[in-house]
């Protein structure tokens, strides 16, 4: 096993987060009716088409409720699947699978919402050269199983956080005194290893964010006529992000603007989950 | 401050988790660009319609990242707001704010969106007697918000977990050697707080589980009409609970059968985000 | 390795708790005096007679400090054991069974001791049907221990906690403006898997609270005569379970009485440990 | 508020422990009767009298749920009180306190148990010189109440934990290869800080300790004859501990032999509550 | 109070770590020798000259300890001072100010170590144009710290850890074969707000990475001769970091190659602790 | 796996914290240039000679990545290796292990950076009789880690934290009303197994302090000519300990005074990193 997104800190203490809230006490249930030696073999299977993500989570929670739980993926992560598509399969303790079964199909049934509706987003915008990319929107404590999905969709990640990445927004211009200053002053302090990306409303910010020589710039809002004037505008100097209010249903008009790249929240906060299900059988 | 959602430990938990996926190391870019000592008012307003949920974890936030912060509720949890409407402002020190406007917005945000879409499920069955109820299908992690934003939205909860109720299904009656003998194992030892609830497929089954004297028997799936012949069936010897399938174009169709109970994940596990956004000034 | 009590996350955690009050800095004594190779038996054996709870505690406590320890129980939870009796074997690294013998015997001892008095208990209201049933009243951080124990010594368990039961008591009655009003409040919104149970000082209240369909009702403090009168009176219309001043020599004639449930904190606040020690030698 | 014991990190992490087993969720009764504006006084008495422990973390478990609630002790630790006596008053938020109670009663309770437990053993042994003194046989979790507790009776403490003091046994005298050995080891690396401790069975055993120039001896399990015996071996060589089969009717003759220190685990393992409620009214 | 240094997640999870370490139980001595309500007032000053960091640290730890404890720094984070000058003062209970002395001053004294030797790597450089950085060789636990520190003594940061930015090294060029494809492959799915930066140990691989239009090249090593070749290679193509071997008393010669950055681990790797002590009296 | 170091609650929390702070998201550029299926074998090896400590927490922190990689340490902790010795070989996932070898490494540099400072201090001493001890002024986070290393180094600690030894300071000595008053305070109530030790700054409190029959006087900041004479003074009635200005020029004339103990913050405040890098391929 790997420094797979399952392994990481942050999961980690999700995962015991979720546990916790579903299963203080135990499985109440299984305790009262499934003999203590009880053996079960699980086969989870897709019951819609979608892209894979969290095959590790499901993994990671049946074997934190028992470490010795035989589990095998039989679909990876970042591939797609077909209705009935077998996913996993778990054998071991009949009342730790039965305990640990709602919990690892949440994971694995939102992180493949999100990685599907990703590669939606991705397919609307094919073969234009736009990265289509997240946001911060994520669901509280899921941003990184939130950014990891996205990426098995095909999409790519903005910045993880607060603290590794440098965006400054109206109210940072505001106090700062114009967007140059702002630019000028995150730019003299910031890790050498970030961009810095600025976000502007007017064509004329766009200028001015230019000549101050920012990284990247975030045209927030803007109708494709607008968009497409600024990327003759800024003509390579930086690159261009494209994000507010863009749906499925107009990304790819928005790609087609030129702009480098699309962010959406559509993705990680709209997204329902896919119906994947564990059928149960004692062995 | 009473002991409301957010002062319980599983809130807290997820609260201190997404302050630090979000800021482990602060906000680089308030920290290059606002001034120590500025002073900041955030207004947080809809923009589309809804029920809130969330506005107490809203402060929660704020005052994790600025415990002087001022913060006031304009609307309460529960309570339906239009495009527009005022739901919180905060004020105080102006990096803090800006640190925590994404996460506490992404909770209000998405506890208002299952409050929201509960409150369509629930104003479908009006003036029906059916209690519409959630499920375990929550964002792993967010149990204790979900069930409250049901709550907010008129809906009612089922069981919190797997260790405060009693759900007897298909693996532990195949265990268990059928129905009666599931639910009588059941009764012996579960809590004389808890009833005891059953999952059934069949009508069959469904007289097995009122002859063993279930208190509450699950209709997984069935259609509107056995439906209607289970109501017949039980009469009144147990509460029924329609579940599987319900979704907010057939939850009437199937209160209007006259079972007791309908449950559903669509409020929790498919419910979006509702857009409310803070507006900052620096003063 | 199942989903047993020893794996629950609040287990998990007062496990923890408990290696950090007692050795967080190792163990000095066999740091000085123990060679780093050294491995050692250990043999636990009863010293009294009793019930035993907690083996998998001892194990999960090994284990925690040398996963390669090598245990097994020779004696399982829920049953009696004479003085002499061997209850579990464990071999491993000297050093780290010696530092966590203190604690894992902690756990056992004082597990056994609840399951034993619970035995007590139970055998004490045999072959009459009352349940005999704990309370709340339980050493803070050992609410699942003390529960799981009860169980094991042949009891049964009230609501594990604030969260999962509702139980109306006099405050809520006093602010509810009515043992009818709180009944009906509660059930209104309470989890349609959840009894309601209200507390009641006088027969005029059972009368009320019978009147208003609660499922349970807890006559506190009632001598076996008014006990005798409630049973008549709720004529089977509801649970009845005495609680208040119950006593291992008093709970029988408590039992005779006729009520549904006997409630009793004497099982898991009063119980002292039995005694159980572990017979090492270096191997 | 200064460094109490309930602000110790082991104090605050099993407040937080016992407020997550007992209200994950919240207070679901509470919620469904009590307006969430209402407030309360809770006057805490003693139904039974004793020495109290423990109202500094009443305060803090009141606190933890509800930071604005005024919390005055009464009667303060260490001091003895009769029936009736007037233990503490918690004025605040009705929800919350109603939530918190059951926890902080548990707490106070418990403490007081262990340290009027305490005061009889040491008034057993007035006015001898003896120290009454405790061991690790604390419940785990509550090792600093424990030790705590026991000072708040008169009682003294032995060492804390296995990281702080040398307590060498019969297991590290096997493998050191004799008492002087394991002595002499413990002695060259122990922290000079500490004393170093060796337990013996016989007068043999304890003339090699005292050759060996350790500080303390523990006479495990030596009748009272032995016992002086010993006394007179040592002649004020070594401190003399006796334990092993301490109980309140043998603690005075084992004192009278002369001995420096009595230890057991009485006070601490087999402690019961003592009958502390709150009277709750609303205001 | 804002969203400073010591109110992240990370410094206040460090905070309870040493809070733990060193007063699992509290103080001993203090409790032993200190009335329970004395008041004492500590004056902090350095002892030695140097620049400032982790006064907030210590307001923190303090009020850790004793909330109401008064604390005004008299010198802030990132003010040079000489010996004598007083960094802070703090008004409280006796005891918790005692108990939390010597953890505030740890976190006061390594903080200032790293600031002020960070200002003597920068002092050594100016008015050069280079930038001094610092590394991932932090102490384990310390890395938010140590990078603020890095700031407050006019230094800046290299990327904060593993997760938010790329740094291709040997062993990742090896793999992917060759730095060119190692180069496209990152670029092609990390985050667009992070630059690009490979290590390279020859003048080949700086043209092969410039070429690849890596954003940043890390020339490993190199001595000033090389380092010079290697900006006119560059030409302004690629930001140049030099990094290996950097010394105090080399840092100017490296920086005057006119690499645009020069980072060392000297600063947070080998720093000492400034003396600053805090002078007690009783009030 | 025994109870050493890495095992302790207290190092494993550190760990985790180290994890977190470098790795939240896990390894950004390991993720994108090398294949998941890659092998890696590493070889640690040191670039300077010094004294080993922390191969066990370099093993801990690759096990908490991959569980399943294979570690062996080549030289233990203790010994003295010279440069270009083999420290350990980690051989396994190759994500994984580039993900923990910086953490890796910062543990084991900067452990056997204190061993190593430690055994330069023991050295200057040899053969005199005196024991060179630690102090409490540790990097916070690293108490036992640090504690552990000294010893490694040949050096020996001072008490482990205010909670387990007594050390009575001029405020304490202040408040108590003196020298005897704080002694028999302290005597009177602190645990039998702890030596008790005051801190004097003349040679007539010296004598108070032997008067008041203190186990253990801290002599502190005296000169050689003042150390002897308290030498002569105590004639083996306490341990004396001499504190205070320990530097490595100097301790060797502190310990021909014929104290009994020097201690210094020196071995642990003012070490710097031992050299020791990690040469990787892939397998």
């Amino acid at each position: 096993m790997s420094f797979a997104v399952e392994s990481t800190p942050l999961a980690q203490a999700l995962i015991q987060l979720a546990l916790l809230e579903d299963a203080p006490g135990g499985d109440l249930t299984s305790n009262l009716t499934i003999p203590p030696d009880a053996q079960a073999l699980g086969i989870a299977r897709a019951k819609e088409p979608g892209v894979l993500a969290g095959v590790g989570m499901m993994r990671a929670v049946f074997h934190a409720v028992d470490p010795a739980a035989v589990f095998s993926a039989q679909t990876q992560d970042g591939e797609t699947f077909s209705p009935g598509a077998e996913i996993a399969r778990v054998q071991g303790d009949a009342r730790a699978i039965l305990a640990a079964e709602r919990t690892a199909l949440n994971f694995v049934q939102l992180m493949s919402g999100i990685a599907t509706a990703t590669a939606r987003y991705v397919d609307a915008v094919k073969p234009l050269p736009a990265r289509v990319v997240d946001s911060r929107k994520t669901i509280p404590g899921w941003r990184i199983l939130s950014k990891y999905a996205v990426r098995m969709g095909g999409g790519q990640n903005h910045r993880f956080n607060l603290s590794d990445g440098v965006l400054i927004k109206d109210n940072h211009i505001a106090v700062a005194g114009g967007v140059a200053k702002a630019v000028n002053a995150a730019r003299k302090h910031a890790p050498h290893t970030t961009r810095i990306e600025v976000e502007v409303e007017t064509l004329e910010q766009l200028r001015e964010a230019l000549d101050a020589k920012a990284d990247i710039v975030l045209l927030d809002n803007m109708d494709a006529e607008t968009l497409k004037r600024a990327v003759q505008t800024a003509d390579g100097r930086a690159l261009l992000e494209a994000s507010g209010g863009v749906r499925l249903d107009n990304i790819r008009q928005i790609a087609e603007t030129g702009v480098d790249i699309v962010s959406t929240s559509g993705m990680t906060a709209g997204a329902g989950a896919i119906d994947i299900h564990l059928k149960m059988e004692m062995i």
